[in-house]
């Protein structure tokens, strides 16, 4: 069996994790071995670096910190997880990947698409996703369902306009990468967004 | 009074802090306002990299990620305290810069001092050191001196044979930039280098 590797991207509270959890489900009932990860994170150095990017305390990081700090705790999870899982024949599912970073700090940051994609290059080393799925979700409904949730993280606690421009940024990316990149609207019922995932999964398995 | 950037290179126990501490009176008493920083670290967000960085547990971290954590730390301590440092008149001094990762990851790791350099133009934006001190020592003369100092961290427990690519990457590195980066051979006195190091500072600022 061939691995596959699926990312979830979208605004906070998209419903990533929800669509994951269904999504596991079926793969593993497809006979899969799956391997769920998450970014920052994933790995017990990527953790580490993850408790600092998203530290309330550091308003003092500057947006390029932002992005290496991203791209490194990537590089361990691509090194240690992410590749020897899609090597070993594996379903890897990962909440949130190196789009991430090409929209937050790329689009809303704005440091660049480009560059942000150049300095990842170093942390994937040519490992891509056969399959984003993107939530596409109007950015004050998003925030609002997460603190319901939780208390907000350095990153969740930006101003609105922030949001609002990773929503729309998610949106110029998945035109730019169709084939890779499908989006669906995340005001649907779960159980539809979840058909439809499984829909394409299956045009691709195919 | 124009700022002044000097980076201090060369293995561990090459003797960078004795001069920079030597330095620092010497441009003090000069009438300028010193700032020293140390790498990776120098800010408080770069210390909590550090951490992760020189932590002896870490044995699993990847080439790559460790590359990308230098960035990042980097990157904050180059936007926080050495661009403001330099705009602002002062002399900056710094334990390691750049050069490290070229010689460290780039050269010892086997990551390619180009693709290094690449990866931490995001986080130099165009601030290079004025004058570089390369301390020039064998690596076995220079591990044994820090064992006698103190307990070692992560990169200082690498094998003898990292050590010697160091020292010999820091040779090959100097004779490609020849205009920066200034050897002097290590085991003189420590007199005798320093004084070896002011002339050539008073050189640049004449």
């Amino acid at each position: 069996m061939r691995g596959i590797f699926i990312s979830m991207e979208g605004p906070d509270g998209s419903g990533k994790s929800t669509q994951l959890e269904l999504l596991k489900k079926y793969l593993s009932d497809k006979g899969y071995e799956i391997i769920i990860t998450r970014e920052p994170g994933g790995t017990r150095i990527s953790e580490a670096v993850r408790e600092i990017i998203l530290n309330k305390e550091y308003t003092e990081m500057s947006y390029m910190t932002e992005a290496l700090l991203y791209a490194s705790a990537r590089a361990q999870l691509v090194s240690e997880v992410i590749k020897p899982a899609i090597d070993g024949g594996k379903a890897v599912i990962s909440d949130r990947f190196v789009d991430s970073s090409a929209v937050y700090q790329g689009m809303a940051r704005g440091l660049g698409v480009e560059n942000v994609y150049k300095m990842n290059e170093f942390a994937i080393q040519g490992v891509m996703p056969d399959l984003t799925i993107h939530l596409d979700l109007p950015a004050k409904v998003g925030i609002s369902r997460k603190k319901d949730q939780k208390e907000l993280d350095r990153m969740e606690l930006e101003a609105l306009d922030f949001h609002e421009k990773v929503a729309e940024g998610y949106r110029k990316l998945a035109e730019l990468a169709p084939d890779r990149i499908y989006t669906i609207d995340a005001t649907l019922p779960i159980d539809d967004i979840h058909g439809l995932i499984i829909e394409k999964i299956e045009n691709i398995l195919r």
